[in-house]
């Protein structure tokens, strides 16, 4: 038997273009993998009709229901209301939720009035979500083997109360669903085409799933399958196969690989930038204890201060042009002694809209690297906009250099 | 009379939660400017039969509906085939439809077959809204004084097919819609509370509209109306009022201000940023142009550098420490004289997760900041974790720069 899913989001503000609707995107992406895919979903006013409407029509046709906003301070009088009309219950003190958010408006030390009682009735026969990010709990209601759930919009809380309350209850209630578990392989320098002609789904144990992530400048792939040994398997041998292009597995970031690459090699590193003007360091400063093995960098912007404070020799600025091969590698040279680090990169480029040649074209980039006295080069070029090649440089900055280190220090 | 608007948003990967549904936030946005606010909005999968029930429910209620998504090359045939069946209408060929498409891959340089003239298919009777983005034309129908509008789901199509061909056909359709001008006065350094005790709507031209758009860490305040004098009256009013805290309007970012008054005033900028670890940096130089009056700065991360390269001395840090007033002037200082500029800033504070005490907690960030011979000190206090507090530390340096630009340069 199939089950069938639907999402309600309440919210004016939705409809009226202010916030966008990433609560609809974590639920289907989170109701996917327990198997029960979301078929539907209705964005509506936050209005006594539009919810009662909008019940009937979900109530009647899917069995799990989960609506999300209009459960604020302010406007869950009419959601609530709404909800206990349709389902034909009363609204009924409940003390635990009232103690509940007199401990939180104490804990934030602001008065709360005793008019704000009302945000403590709740349907009669709903089961009360504690809610411990939050002051409105969420709510749960079974019929028939149908399941209906209430959460506040704000997506912190409503994530909390879907993974500590809706998850269990979906698995234990519906015949079929199972929690897919998953686990992605972070890819650099190679091609989604590429990836797929080298692995095929084939080779791995059977119910295990690939699933090409394209992000910009490098891919993503997914294994899934709802089998923790299959898994298992499928990421020996794709990690076999794959090996040199594999930089990271879930949410790993770049600056947090190459860090932890550092940190265990005692290496300290910095930095010299010019195209991407202080973003390459802006990642791997976002990684908290950075500071570890980053001692620092420089933005380079004008030539001179690669000439000055960099130690780029007037000639070689003159002679090779300020993208170049040349200017690279003395620019990671000059940082590294300037900083006394192990390791340095540098970043040199022409990131538009102007300044392009047929010789030197925008997007071009060139990468010096310093690792204790040898030093490399990568030239490369991106394609797009401003933004985007400033963002897919930085971020290959980083990347490169995590390759150039694994090599180095196999 | 009240008209009503829905939007149908057709695609799995909105209910698969792979893709975030921006377009819903778009056209909410832009159908509220026209007066014709959206209503109801449905997220349904790409098969003939939801396509169907979702027609068939909102045509009944609404007056415009605009549906995106599924008109895709590869996915075409369910969306079209099904609002065909829908409406009662045979599918034609369309020879404008297929040239279009013809010219389109030869621009990309690429080969079509001829199997992919049933993209060419059109609804009899349907207005075919030219895409010059994409291959897929948008579709209008009218009837009985109701519009239907489907429009391809690549929001860069989507967005100028809705200008080109929606907008002027809902404007000149029903009556009562009328675009709704607005402005964007964009402030910092008062809280939304504060701006609205000083501001009040009573006291502008009637038929202007404020509201209030919390950003982080600053307020966007807007004003809007059908009246174009009357809001030009009002940005007046409100201009005298709120001058010091006025640093931009609409899209206008702190970076681009600030480099405009650099320019202006022929001054060139260098920055020193420990905390926010190039953050600042990134957003001067993703100004196309920022070349011509930032020159560069240096990332000191450890006191190593802020000694060594920018010249802090130990004594300094050592009675002071890195987090503080004179840390901060000193680095400022340095960082100018390294660079040669005329303008000069620094930032350097605790961003956590650790390294707060009482005295010097978590968010504490102090800015130095060089004109000419004068030097400025301000000490802030963000909170919110590492990311937040270094994103807010960041736009905060350049705003904070400006207004002391303006304060100087009066």
């Amino acid at each position: 038997m199939t089950y069938k899913s639907a999402v309600i989001s309440i919210g004016n503000e939705l409809l009226l273009g202010r916030t966008v609707n990433s609560n609809l995107s974590f639920l289907g992406a989170e109701m996917a993998l327990l198997g029960m895919p979301v078929d539907y979903s209705e964005t509506i006013a936050d209005t006594a009709s539009a919810i009662l409407d909008s019940l009937k029509r979900c109530w009647e046709s899917y069995d799990v229901i989960i609506c999300t906003g209009g459960l604020g301070p302010t406007e869950d009088d009419i959601t609530k209301v709404s909800i206990a009309e349709f389902f034909g219950k009363e609204l009924r003190y409940e003390d635990s939720v009232w103690q509940h958010i007199v401990q939180m408006f104490r804990h934030r030390n602001v008065k709360i009035a005793e008019s704000n009682k009302r945000q403590a009735m709740v349907p009669e026969d709903f089961e009360i979500l504690v809610n411990n990010n939050g002051t409105a709990p969420g709510l749960h209601y079974q019929e028939d083997g149908k399941h209906f759930f209430a959460l506040p919009g704000v997506p912190f809380e409503m994530k909390l109360l879907f993974k500590e309350y809706i998850e269990p209850i979906v698995l234990k209630s519906f015949n079929g669903a199972k929690r897919v578990e998953q686990r992605n392989l972070r890819t650099f320098g190679i091609s989604e085409s590429a990836l797929a002609d080298m692995l095929s789904e084939k080779e791995l144990p059977k119910g295990v799933h690939l699933a090409w992530l394209p992000q910009l400048g490098r891919v993503d792939l997914r294994i899934y399958g709802t089998e923790a040994e299959g898994l298992r398997v499928a990421e020996e041998i794709i990690r076999k196969k794959a090996a040199e292009y594999i930089w990271g597995t879930d949410d790993e970031e770049p600056a947090e690989v190459l860090l932890a690459k550092l940190k265990k090699n005692g290496l300290s590193l910095a930095i010299a930038e010019s195209c991407t003007g202080g973003w390459v360091q802006k990642h791997i400063t976002s990684i908290a204890g950075a500071s570890q093995n980053f001692l620092g960098g420089v933005v380079s912007y004008a030539n001179e201060v690669k000439r000055d404070v960099l130690g780029v020799s007037q000639k070689t600025l003159d002679g090779f042009g300020a993208v170049s091969e040349e200017v690279a590698i003395a620019m990671a040279k000059g940082v590294k002694k300037l900083m006394k680090s192990d390791v340095s990169l540098s970043v040199t480029g022409i990131a538009g809209p102007d300044g392009g040649t047929e010789e030197k074209p925008i997007g071009l980039v060139h990468y010096g690297f310093c690792i204790a006295e040898a030093e490399y080069h990568i030239r490369q070029v991106f394609h797009g906009k401003r933004d985007i090649i400033r963002h897919r440089a930085a971020e290959a900055a980083i990347l490169h250099l995590n390759n150039l280190l694994r090599e180095r220090l196999k």
